[in-house]
């Protein structure tokens, strides 16, 4: 039985995917609670910034300190360099990946700083990036900076 | 004389403080020419994530990996986790502070990562976070995730 959390992170990478986006989602929850969803937005809102991490912590809204702190972000693929430095921005103590195969943010470095990192190795999300690279990859490349 | 991009990164922090914001302004520049503007946004768009650099990287749009690389991000303040970490997944290779007095970011891991790094020490930038903080804690520790 496949974890909720990510289960809800890969319906926002498929809701991108349909509106013609990169397939990349994610959920912020606190508490148990889903607090943020999102997906990336490149293509949807012609927008450099707006992963499916920042997205989704967008968003969330305005949230303090405390509450960053007792959450824990789900993606479907392991976070690059900004959306991780936004996790380390906020002292988001606990992250769960979908799959690091496809591409590997900065994971040690994430470690380093203190962050709890769970990879579920989820064939879902790797199939939705393997085919997405496959078919565009001179958008995903753009995504990733190379 | 002081650097024309760096006072138009100062304009765009001016610009924040009227609008009821934090006072950190950016601009992006390429072979010489701005190509991007912003500034924070937390207050005027509710946003979590468009810090001044991450506003003038969404404002210069959809670019290209040999575009990020001969280009200069100028930013009033040292960039923090999640706008260093922007830095370096677009591998922009120099970035221009107006001073790290006030906060100081992950200056030494972006340089370990092969960016370089100017700080001109400008006493306007240092004014204008040093009023602001004042004014306002609460919100100020809010975009630091403090």
């Amino acid at each position: 039985m496949s974890d909720p959390f990510m289960q809800a992170a890969i319906e926002q990478a498929e809701l991108g995917l349909a509106e013609g986006g990169i397939p990349i989602g994610s959920v912020l929850v606190i508490d148990g609670k889903i607090v943020g969803r999102g997906h990336n937005q490149r293509v949807q809102k012609g927008s450099c910034t707006l992963h499916a991490e920042m997205d989704c912590l967008e968003n969330a809204g305005r949230l303090q300190a405390a509450d960053y702190r007792r959450a824990v972000l789900y993606s479907t693929l392991s976070p690059c360099d900004m959306c991780s430095g936004t996790v380390l921005l906020y002292g988001i103590p606990k992250v769960v990946i979908g799959e690091n195969q496809t591409f590997q943010g900065p994971e040690a470095y994430l470690q380093s700083r203190g962050v709890e990192l769970v990879n579920l190795q989820d064939e879902r999300c790797k199939s939705l990036m393997q085919q997405f690279i496959a078919a565009r990859p001179a958008l995903w490349f753009e995504d990733i900076g190379e």
